[in-house]
Order: structure tokens, then sequence, then C-alpha cells
């Protein structure tokens, strides 16, 4: 799945004075990752903010750390739609050197909310074809 | 356990386009408190970077995210020691409103290991004990 | 002038991979304590988004760094009201450390926007006469 | 010169509750260009890390905002060599947007020194070749 793949090099203000990725960070990895993710299934943020009919809040992230990051360590990035619920979905953040060896995942868990009232909305229609459509080729 | 409970006020630059905490960010705050945390027990992180005999990177890291916050919200972030293996140790962060209603918690696994050689080490003893120490304080 | 001082002690993630400060940084710790000074003088950062009256996005920064810092370096932090224009404001952040040597220097200008129409509008009066009121208290 | 132009795109977590970049970040987004500048003359970051022979802190950084940056925005930073001094060289990042026009400014001062005593020393002779070189390619 080329198209859900990216490459990302880290940079100096992803470290921390011990000389490697803080942790935090790599939660800030995975969310471009989701950026381009949600620009490319037609729902990108900026949208998002502008046409304000529903949003998509984080309610548990989760991240594993395999191998130490340095600035300049260029890795790459997967993602995976792992579960489309009623009201939510979650999404996996595989990332890997460049022989493939696991320096870490990220997942999160995303409730569909609607704007007006701030209470859990099931999934859009169109916004859950899309789910599924990218399910199907990262899975 | 005042000692273990620190307030926080929410900056802009922890908050994002959507109005609210930004969600890697939730991990910056509880790193925070750990860095307070281990200047209390009498290893400062910024002595570690001198003395270099053992590390404690984190290689798991989770947040459930219960309530948005915004610039200028006042929390109370308490830390709590859950678990204290051979080669690894748990903390807990609740992050709760000035009223007590929880808005979010962060959980981070750490290991210690010998910076000379990159391997788990056990838990060196003057470290475990003080961990026993703050986690009856915590519990 | 105690109340436009403040201690700041330095983060873990305000550091990167060379150990001290990432320059940037030293930015981000200047519009915390910008916000406590807002908060202070009756214009906090929350209210401002919700009355959106009048916003005073930053034109201009700069800053001078004098001294590295490390994770866990306490400074002082001591915000000093510089010059009070028709559509502008500047505002001066000293960093010292606790034997007062300076270790950086931040210094902001703002406009003061209409939220309407995003055009340059005269400082608003109680804005302008609290300015005033702290700028003969900081110089 | 194409090699010293390239495009970013505003991430969220660029971004600040007010809707728009966070001023500080124009600082990070300089920077992510100048460390692959350093690669691109042949002294990464990474490896002065390693080699610990010179350094080239920041002494001084300003920057001019005449656009406000939403998430999504792709611009072009285009950095240029401004001048090269005894012991400092500056360095400056045009940003703009994909009609050309000016969003902001960053510059950059820097010294180099020795890593052994912390003073300042001449650029290095190779350092200082690969600057001028640059230099000409950009004015």
């Amino acid at each position: 799945m080329a198209g859900l793949k990216e490459y990302y090099t880290v940079k100096l203000h992803d470290t921390d004075a011990a000389g490697i990725l803080f942790y935090a960070n790599q939660f800030k990895m995975a969310h471009d990752m989701y950026e381009q993710f949600l620009t490319r299934i037609g729902f990108a943020l900026r949208e998002r903010f502008t046409i304000r009919d529903f949003s998509m809040p984080i309610v548990h992230a989760e991240a594993d750390y395999h191998q130490p990051l340095q600035v300049g360590d260029t890795i790459e990035i997967a993602l995976s739609v792992e579960k489309i619920g009623t009201t939510s979905f979650s999404l996996k953040y595989q990332m890997s050197d460049l022989d493939g060896i696991s320096v870490g995942i990220v997942q999160t868990v995303h409730v569909t909310i609607d704007l007006e009232t701030g209470k859990k909305i099931k999934l859009p229609v169109p916004f859950r074809e899309k789910l599924m459509e990218m399910a199907k080729k990262t899975t």
C-alpha cells in the first residue's frame, strides 16, 4: 500500500537531551500521517474546522518503542485502519527503519461526535465508506 | 499524597486549531511530572545524564482522554507507582479538574538498561527502594 | 516587580540531542509568561477566544541566547512592557539564572487587529490603560 | 536554487487554539530546513554530535510574521546564506505561499565554538568553504 506509507526524518526538535526521540513525539509523527490520510480520503482537518459537522477526537492512544531513534534517522510510517465500530474507529501506525525492522508502533482510537451537541454520533456514512475502503487496502 | 500532586495550567502551545489540548501534549504534561518525581526521589534526569550508570527509557505509553482541555484550564496531576518488576516499572498519571473529575490518564512503562551495553538490567537497589517507598505512599 | 517575574524549570522536552534548550523553546517559555501576564491584566487568552472582539498577533519576535540551558535548570523570567504604540506594543522577557546572570532575552511585537475585518485597529482603551499601568511598574 | 528550497505543509501540532501557526513553530520549521542544509553541505548534525570537534549554536534568532498560516497550508521555505564572519555566520529563511507571497521570515545567527573549551573559534576552513559556495548559489 504505497499510498499509506510515508517516510519521515527525525528532526532535532523531536529529540531530547537523552539523545533520542522524546516519547511524546512518536505520537506527533503518527498524527502527521493521520492528517495526510484524512486529506487523502477527502476529510481534511482544515475543512473539518470550517464545515464543523462532526469531529473525530482521540479518546485513547498508545505507543510501543522498539528502537531508539536519533536525529537524521529516516523511518517509514505505515498507516492501517484496524477497526471500524458504530461510533468509533481505530488506526495503527507501524514505524520501521529502512531495513523493515520495527522501531515503534502507535495506535489511536477515535470517536465521532456532533460538534453542536458534543455527543457521540454514528460514523457518517460517507466517512465510514472511505474508512472501509482504506481498511481493505491496508489489511 | 500532597507531594506527588501538582497543578498544571494548559498553555496556548499545548492546544491546536481544534481549540483543545493536542493529544500528544498530554504525554508531555505527564513527563513534566515524572521529572519532578525523579528529582524528589534523588534520581534527577540531569544527574542521570552525567553519571550515566543506568537509564530508564519508556517502552510503552498510553493515554485516555476524558474531557477536552482548553488554554487556561488548571488541572491536578497525581503520579502513582503502579507496578515494580524485575527490570521494569509502571507509573500512572491521573489528571483531574479542580472538582476532582477525571480529564485524562497517562500510563508509562519503563525498563532499566545499562548505558554501556544497552541491555536490560535489574532495577538498581537504591532506585528500587525509592520506588517501593513511593508505591506505598501512592496506593 | 515580584508580580511579573516567574520561575521556570527547563523540561526534558525543551531540550534536544545537543543536550541544551532547543532555540525555539525559549519563545515558548516567553509565551507561557505572556499568558500569565494577560490573565493578570484581565485579558486572558481564553476569554479573547470567546469574546472575539480583538486579537493581538505577534508580527515580530527575536531572541538572544547568552548561556546554554540544561534540563533541570531553574531560571527567572521577568516580563516588561517596552513600548506602547498606536496599533502595536512590545514586550521583553529577561531570562536570568538564580545568580541574576542573563541566560537569554526574548522580545515580541504585537499588533491589535479587529477579528471581523482582520485589519489593524488602535489599542482598545481599557487594554492600553492596563499596558500603561504595567509599563510604569516594569521600567 | 531548487536545492535550497523545500515545501512544508503546516501540521495540526504547529497550530494553536487561535487557529493559526503558533509563533515559536516558525522557528522549528526554519530549523528543519537548516538540518537539511547541513546534511547537504556534509556537516549533518548527527555527525556533529559524534565527531564533536565544533558546534554552531544559535546566539540570535528573529522572525517576522506576514500572513497567518493554517493547518494544511503548504509553503515554500528558501534558505540563503546571508553573512559569513570570522567566528559567526547568518542564515535567512524566506517562507512564501505557493503564489510566491511572503508569509514570514526567520533569521538566525550562529557562532562556531570548540566543544572542549566552549570558546568561540574561527569557522573551520572546510565548513567556511561550503558556506561560501552556498552563499554564491543563494544570492
